[in-house]
C-alpha cells in the first residue's frame, strides 16, 4: 500500500518527483486491476499531468481514486447503474472540488454498488480474489488494499465504509455526519449517507481529511495518546464469527499491553432499539430519493432494489418520525452512558465472505451509521489464511482527532503485538 | 389566486374539466407574464395534456412552477446563474418525482436568484411592479400571487420562502427541515436548504404537503382549532417599518377576538446568538458546496456571490462549529421555554422594498431557519397603498399540522376582522 505521508516525506526531501505516486499507482494497475476490478474507469494520463503541475498545495497531486457515487466534472458517473449509463455530470461534488482545491488528482472512479445499496459490482478482494470486497464502496476499498490509490472516496448510509476496509485490510474513516460534505454524492438516505476515506494507515487518513476540511486533525504517530476504551459486544455478538471473536480478544489484550484503559460496556435495549431504526430511517428515505429512477426507469432497477423500494413505500411517516426520535434518545444516551474516550467493536461479523454475489453485512455497523459517531476500521488482524478481521473504533460525535488518535494508538499497538 | 382544493372540489362535482387548472394558469400567464416575469420557461401544451391524462391521484393534475434551482428532468434547470446555461439534470429532484407521483403536472421553472443567494433575477412584484417580489424564491411567490399556478415549489436557507410569500402576499410555507426532500436541489448550506411551498391559502398548502409526502397534515379549515400564540417580536424589532409594527398589532388583535390566548414573549439572549449563527453556518457551507464554481467560474459568479464566497472561506471550523452548538443549545431552549402552540412574528421588516436591486432583507426569517421550525407565512394585511404584509407563525419542530392549523386560525381571524 502507498503511504500519503511517506509519499509527502519524499517529496519533500526531493527523493521523487511530483508525479512519482500516479507513476506507483499505474504501476499497480498495470498488474492487478484486471484480477480486481477496482475501477469503472481511470484517466492515468491526465492524472500523471496534474500532478506535474500541482505544487505547494497540502496534498500535492496525490491520486486519489473516488467512488463512482460521487460526481465529476470530467468523468462520468454512472451510480452503479445502467439507468446513469455515460452520465457525465456537470459539476464536481464538493468533496472532488475540495480535494482538487487541496492539491488532490482524481485518478479514477471506482466500482460502487448500484446506488450504494447492495447489488455489486465486478470488484474482488485483494487477498483472495474468491472473495467480495465488501461494499458498497467496493472498489474505493480494493484500490488502496491493492497499492493502486494512496487515497480513495468512499460513502456509508448502513456499512459501506468500515465493512469493506475490513474486508480488504486497509483504514477506512468515516467521519462524525456531515463533517465531509455530500453535495453532489447521489443520494439514498440523506439523514445517513456520510462520505468517508481510505488509506493505509490511520495517520494517512487523518492527513487527508485534514488536508481537504482545513480541521485540525494532527495526530501524534509516534506516541498517539493513550485512550480510554469501552468494550461494546453489543446483541449481535453471537453473530461474530469464532475467528472475529478471537480478534476482539487478541485487539484488547494488545490495548491493555499499550498501556490502554479497557473495560466491558453492555448497551441497553434503547441501542438495540436505534440498530432497528436504522432500516426505517434509510428506506423511508430512500424511497423519496430515488422516487425518478423508480418511477421512470424500475425495468433497469435491480431485483433486489426495487423490491426494497416497493417494500420502503409502505414505511409510513409516523415509524419514519418515530425511528427519528429514537435516534436522537440514543444520540443522547451514549453522551450520558459511555464514559471512555472511544468504544471498540467489531468491524464485521468476520472474514469477507467467500463469492461475490453478496457484500456482507452491514450489522455492526448499522448502529453508529444512524448515531452519526466517527467510525474507524483499524486492519493489522486477520484469519489463519491471513484474510483481514478489522477492528471498529467508535469515537464521540465531533470528537473526530480523539477517535483517530484512538485508532493510531490500537493500529500501533497491533503492529507491537505482532511483532 | 388558484385554490388547490377549489379546483379538487370543482373537479369532484364535475363543473370543470381535468386540464381546467392548467388553462387558468394559461390565460394569467399571457396576461400578466409580460410584466411580472416569474418563469424562466413555461410548457403549457405538455403541461396541459399531462393534466387531461391524470386521473384518480391526490393532485389530478394541479400545475406546480418549480424554483429553478431544483432540477427536472425534462426541463433545463440553470440554477439563476450562466453557469448553468441549457443545463439539463438527468433526473428529477425527489421533491419534483414525488409531485408528479402524487398527480402533480410541472407547469415551468420560476426564476431563482443565482444559486438561491441574493442576486435577483427579472422578476417583479404583481402588487406593484416597481417593487421586488423578495427572494430567492421571487418566481414561484409572484406566479401563485398572480394566479399563474395554484402551486409552486421553493427553497428557503435565511429567509426565501417566507419573506417572498409575505411580499407577494401568498402562503409560503417552509416546513420543518428535511420534512421535505432536498435530494436533486442545488446545495447552498445542506444544514439549512429547506424546500418549501406557495400556495392561495394554508389549507391549500397543507393540502398539496400532505398529497405529496403521505403525512397526515388535515387541518379543520372551516373551524380550526383555537391556538395559544406567543407574540415575539425578537430584538429587531426596531426594524420593522411602523406599517408591520401597526399590522403586528392588528393581527394581535384579530387573534385574541377570535379567541386565542395571546401573551408577549421575549426571547433571551442565546436567540440573539443564534440568529449570528445562522449567518457563520450558511456561508462555512456555502464555501464547500459551491467549490466547483468558484474555482472553475468564478468570472461567472455574480460579484456579490464572490465577495460572500471569499469571506465564506476564512470561516473557521472552530467557528462552525461552534455555530453549530449555539443552534443545538436554541432549538432547546425552544423546546423548554415557548409553552404556547406557536410564535406569531412578522415575517419581514416591513413591504416590499422598491426597486429590483434588492430582494430584501431575511432578518425575521434567519433564526427560525436555523432551528429547523415550520414557518408559515399569512397573508391579508397590507399598508394604505394595497401592499401585503406578512404575519409569520413558527411552529414546534415536527408539529408541522399544529403550525399549519394554527396559520389557518390566523387566517380566518385576520378575514373576519377585515370583514
Amino acid at each position: 500500500m502507498i503511504s500519503i505521508i511517506d509519499v509527502l516525506r519524499r517529496l519533500d526531501a526531493g527523493e521523487i518527483a511530483a508525479d512519482w505516486a500516479a507513476g506507483a499507482c499505474a504501476e499497480a494497475i498495470a498488474a492487478r486491476e484486471a484480477d480486481i476490478g477496482a475501477f469503472v474507469r481511470t484517466d492515468i494520463a491526465r492524472a500523471t499531468a496534474q500532478a506535474r503541475a500541482a505544487t505547494g498545495q497540502p496534498l500535492r497531486g496525490m491520486p486519489i481514486a473516488v467512488k463512482d457515487i460521487i460526481d465529476t466534472f470530467d468523468m462520468p458517473t454512472e451510480y452503479g447503474s445502467p439507468i446513469y449509463a455515460g452520465h457525465q455530470p456537470r459539476a464536481d461534488a464538493a468533496l472532488v472540488a475540495m480535494a482538487r482545491r487541496a492539491g488532490g488528482v482524481v485518478l479514477g472512479k471506482t466500482v460502487t454498488t448500484e446506488f450504494a445499496y447492495f447489488t455489486p459490482g465486478k470488484t474482488r478482494n485483494p487477498h483472495n480474489l474468491a472473495h467480495t470486497p465488501g461494499g458498497s464502496s467496493s472498489g474505493s476499498a480494493a484500490a488502496v488494499a491493492a497499492g493502486m490509490a494512496p487515497l480513495a472516496f468512499g460513502t456509508q448510509t448502513a456499512g459501506s465504509v468500515v465493512r469493506p476496509a475490513s474486508f480488504c485490510g486497509v483504514v477506512g474513516y468515516k467521519p462524525s455526519s456531515k463533517l465531509l460534505p455530500v453535495t453532489g454524492i447521489k443520494c439514498f438516505s440523506w439523514t445517513l449517507d456520510t462520505a468517508g476515506l481510505f488509506a493505509a494507515t490511520v495517520a494517512d487518513a487523518a492527513f487527508a481529511t485534514a488536508a481537504i476540511t482545513g480541521r485540525d486533525l494532527r495526530i501524534d504517530r509516534a506516541t498517539p495518546a493513550t485512550p480510554s476504551i469501552a468494550l461494546v459486544r453489543t446483541h449481535l455478538w453471537g453473530e461474530a464469527s469464532d475467528a472475529m471473536q478471537r480478534a476482539f480478544d487478541v485487539a484488547t489484550r494488545a490495548a491493555e499491553a499499550a498501556g490502554a484503559r479497557v473495560r466491558e460496556l453492555e448497551l441497553p435495549q434503547s441501542f438495540t432499539d436505534a440498530f432497528e431504526a436504522q432500516d426505517i430511517v434509510q428506506n423511508y428515505e430512500a424511497n423519496q430519493a430515488l422516487a425518478f429512477e423508480y418511477d421512470n426507469h424500475r425495468e433497469q432497477l435491480s431485483a433486489p432494489l426495487r423490491a426494497l423500494l416497493e417494500k420502503a413505500g409502505h414505511v409510513s411517516s409516523d415509524d419514519y418520525d418515530s425511528a427519528r426520535r429514537i435516534a436522537r434518545r440514543a444520540r443522547s444516551a451514549f453522551n450520558d452512558m459511555v464514559d471512555a474516550d472511544v468504544i471498540l467493536t467489531p468491524s464485521a461479523p468476520g472474514i469477507a465472505p467467500e463469492g461475490l454475489a453478496s457484500t456482507g453485512r452491514p450489522i455492526f455497523n448499522r448502529l453508529w451509521s444512524l448515531l452519526g459517531n466517527p467510525c474507524i476500521n483499524v486492519p493489522g488482524l486477520s484469519d489463519q489464511a491471513g484474510m483481514p478481521l478489522g477492528m471498529q473504533i467508535v469515537g464521540r460525535f465531533g470528537r473526530d482527532r480523539a477517535a483517530l488518535e484512538a485508532a493510531a494508538f490500537l493500529e500501533r499497538a497491533l503492529r507491537a503485538s505482532a511483532a
